[in-house]
């Protein structure tokens, strides 16, 4: 079947099962030996992730206890295959039986369905946001590696909901001020006006969309590829795997578009035999290198398809009607987005980096 | 080393050849038999590429002539490896001679030396430009398969450059439009403002940032695989391993963010056993698969990094000092991109669509 | 770290687990939907492959029970990635004691040190024999696949151990006649000086090597790559990529090579519109690729490195001295090989099978 | 179409160009940037597989001429694609008029049609001896590095023809022996048996197999990857992909399987810090990784298919009937594949060592 569930040449992660399925995981590859690395190290990042922290999210109780069951030996990797598991807590199927009849407008299960031949409308089978639980899984220990060898950070928070937006100086941005926010916004001020919006928006049964700021401070510098493998280009195809997403820029992304180049180059100098840039227009890539600068990216998520309005649709057998869903759905799935954007770039620095070759030059 | 020339995995590209060696070219492999196919069918979109057309692109000539030297049998392509191969006419290397010390803020020059060693000065070696006429002599290929089995229509336009924008009907823009401006803009008014601009910054001795759009009619659906090979996700990186991209966007990318799910998803109706939306948000794609209806993105170019204007920067040997490059320039590189863009995008969808196997569902 | 655990191109294993670990496993991707599927057509391969069925082989006991975690519903695949899950039973450590210090000659210690830095003693890590367990349930899953379409049946069998031969009929060699010897050989007096002969090794603490011949059945026609994944490439490739096997021949292998092209070309014919051959010297391929006949192969097998005879050999600290090793160990490996054989057999038909598109011709 | 031409995963080779065609050529990706290269480099090992040397090959004349066309600059490599050609000479196509209607027994006409729905009858496409002429090109760039970094010495040849065999000593065979006889035997005395032989079959139209041997004397130490790419599984996918390959044996191989532990195990010793084995059974890999001792394969080739001997067959039709082919053919096909043999282990030795991390460990 042409669906491919493996990501990364070195690095790779393979991820299987379904969202009502017994349990999802990841198995891990490429890893490298004796990076410090235990189940906890993953545990708190699926914490982070996990819905009904509060009510701005889809109140669906998910333990997501994960366990390590091979490629760890006394604390450390031992190179072999990492292999993830992760037991499914809440799987209440008949929160979706009125969608046997009539596809979702906005949802994979059209598309799904005639590709396929079936579709599994319990939660979405395998495009469902669940699956992403495993890749953040996988991204904590890619995470790991970064941050020991070059003490990189990555963070991500919502930067915009719907048409509020905020103001955030990537120079002081902190993680504790993201997770300060129930909305995952460190501009307090805005965190206000964001949890109004989608508060209004879950009372009208709607839903909202959203922009996700992501920055990686101290990335490896050196890594991507030219022609085909840029470090943008990578960045981007992971980001556009995500559902809901709908762009991707990088730098000033659209923004540079209206530049000149006087404007827009970043003035190169040496200090002590560094080389810096003395501003970051172009986020952290040059020709598709990194330079060593911060990375910064921006993604559009669009509203979550599935709401509790009456919507008109076409159902399998071909005939027109009207889809009411029921359940429980979020109203905007952007703020589940910051710890998965999170864990794809860092899968992403990670299997660049790991491409490295004993032999180059 | 670590830079992989070869682009998808069921119809692969692999591309050699330097900016300014003997000659560039591609191998395609992957191509179905029984395509009918001629070197003329991929000179004619080399010669779209083709600078010194106008005063608005960089006056190099190049005269592009392509040869094909396997694969194809009585005017219909056999099925094995489709070799390409242009000469290059024009490699005066002394226009970039006060290069070698310096490095050209913007460009790829910095990184590419630190990560493999060595650079090459004349015209960005690998990274350049040039290098792209091998995927758009590709990207022809792509196109006659998508045109003969589905009847496929792919254009792009300059929709925007510099601060001017254009406005466009996605229902009625037509490939002659585009082709009648000097700026690749099918709006006319917007043109001559385009036009405009980018004579105003040529006199600078500047260069200027543009959008890209890119229209798929009649793209082949069901194609795309959910997970990680999602269509956006690939078209996603193709697009940014362009040089000089900096984002992409499908359907109203970021506009999508700032709307509610009510306003954004797209009614489904069945008329005649065939599954349509009467809108279009989406741009084509849902759950990562195409749906049939025409996929329309946006991509936004940064301007020039080389620039006439006097630039500080740092040397190879750690000292700073000042640089100001001479020889001819392209004022706004998003002019050449419709071409490239159009053929990355048939590769991507060819791909896709050889992807599918013979035991689906 | 360069160490691919991932098998197929279209079918793809990812096996994950070490000798002495939690667990091992593997994640099948790529397999079609509707497939009828259920933990016991996998767990019948595995306790063809257990040790301590008869005094031939080790009296390890592993209760190897596999456990499906995703993939399949209502008893059929569903198309996404199906986990396999095998609990480690037996993992006495302490057999091993000896070998800290001492490499063992013809064993994998040396090679996996220098170059990964550490060695897995405890039973030979990712290259032991037991990670081949998730290799046969892979297998299983790729003989339902074959079985359901084309009726294909794969049998292997003991051909020869130490200088005793045998003599099977291979129209009339069955899977029960296999079964039926406690060494696996369907010819009933070879298999009493087989045994034998492995007694009497065994008595010395030494260890004999084998053959194993494989035969495919009704395999499916046309598969196979020309160039480069002939379909005997590839089986070459899987077989040597099994622990102590150290050759490969298909069809008459090295005795073609002593004949004749008028004597060993297979005539052709045709009959009711199916085109045969009269003779299968070939082995059922032509050019790379299935002709239809049967295939039939002999993989030699190297006498077990681990012996109980005391033997010279080397330390981890450079000095030279003596190793017994102590432990149980099997004295003809090639006992067990031909489920593992029959495995891969079906790993590499059933991915070349599935690697046929849509738009073949 | 599912046809692969892309060999290898770091130093990765893509052929291209059909045995009638206007050229044939291939792209190497991935060789490191450094290593001094020029066309006669290449040039000698083509005419070293140039047929016409002798009555032993067929005398069709091809001149095989390679330019270098990218990727090397001031006589060394830059690290980017290199693109060779080389142009065919010899293209009498009438030699093959007898074939468009009978399937030839042995040969790859009918496979080929069944699967691709058509048959190119002209030399037989891409499964030609000539399509080889790539490998051995590439193969020449491979071996420049080999030879480089560890003074790699690759050499091969004709050990047995029909039912005469040779003595060959290991530590003393050499390159100037091999080449001083017209049939690649460095046994002298073995070399008149074989031209005899030979010379028999030819004045019979008929044709004989061969075995070649295969000797690399100080190969890269470490390389090979445990589970699926061990260094013995890759050379066998590598040597069974060439056409008339039936087989493969490395270190013993058959032999091994008739030995017993105490026998068969290579004594380690340590010497100044260096590992060695004091004999070497083994061939030079343990657990699938090199060890620094020898490489020695053995393979047999299978006697040409194609003969001027009457042979019943069936023709496109599905009708029986009769095949004499006439034209001028190899009555051994062995006799070319030392060269073509030494550049597929260069090829994968390569690609392994080029696997070799930054991060190993």
């Amino acid at each position: 079947m042409d669906m491919s569930s493996i990501f990364g040449k070195e690095f790779t992660v393979s991820t299987w099962g379904e969202s009502h399925g017994k349990a999802i995981g990841a198995v891990i590859d490429g890893c490298p030996a004796g990076v410090p690395l235990c189940a906890e190290d993953i545990q708190k990042f699926l914490d982070r992730r996990r819905p009904g922290q509060n009510a701005m999210v889809t109140p669906r109780q998910e333990a997501d206890r994960v366990d390590i069951l091979s490629g760890v030996f006394d604390g450390k990797t031992t190179g072999t295959p990492i292999s993830l598991i992760i037991f499914n807590e809440d799987q209440r199927s008949h929160d979706y039986s009125d969608m046997t009849q009539w596809y979702r407008p906005g949802h994979a299960d059209l598309t799904y369905d005639l590709k396929y031949g079936f579709r599994d409308y319990r939660g979405g089978g395998r495009s469902s946001a669940r699956e992403t639980a495993a890749r953040v899984a996988a991204g904590a220990i890619a995470r790991k590696i970064l941050e020991t060898r070059y003490g990189t950070e990555i963070i991500a928070w919502v930067s915009s909901v719907g048409a509020e937006e905020s103001h955030v100086d990537l120079n002081k941005v902190t993680y504790d001020a993201i997770e300060a926010s129930p909305v995952r916004c460190p501009d307090s001020e805005a965190s206000v006006r964001f949890e109004k919006a989608i508060s209004d928006v879950k009372d009208n049964h709607d839903s909202i969309g959203a922009v996700v700021s992501l920055l990686v401070r101290r990335p490896p510098a050196s890594i991507g590829e030219p022609v085909f493998d840029r470090v943008e280009a990578l960045l981007a195809q992971a980001m556009l795997s995500l559902p809901a997403c709908k762009g991707f820029e990088i730098g000033l992304g659209f923004k540079a578009s209206q530049m000149r180049g006087s404007e827009h180059n970043d003035e190169i100098y040496c200090e002590n035999g560094v080389y810096r840039t003395r501003t970051n227009n172009a986020g952290g890539t040059l020709g598709g290198i990194t330079n060593g600068e911060d990375i910064f990216c921006r993604m559009p998520f669009k509203p979550t398809a599935t709401i509790a309005i009456e919507q008109k649709t076409a159902g399998r057998d071909g005939t027109n009607g009207i889809l009411k869903a029921k359940g429980r759905h979020d109203p905007c799935v952007g703020l589940r987005a910051p710890v998965i954007v999170e864990s794809m770039a860092a899968l992403v620095l990670t299997d660049l980096m790991l491409r490295q070759k004993r032999f180059d030059s």
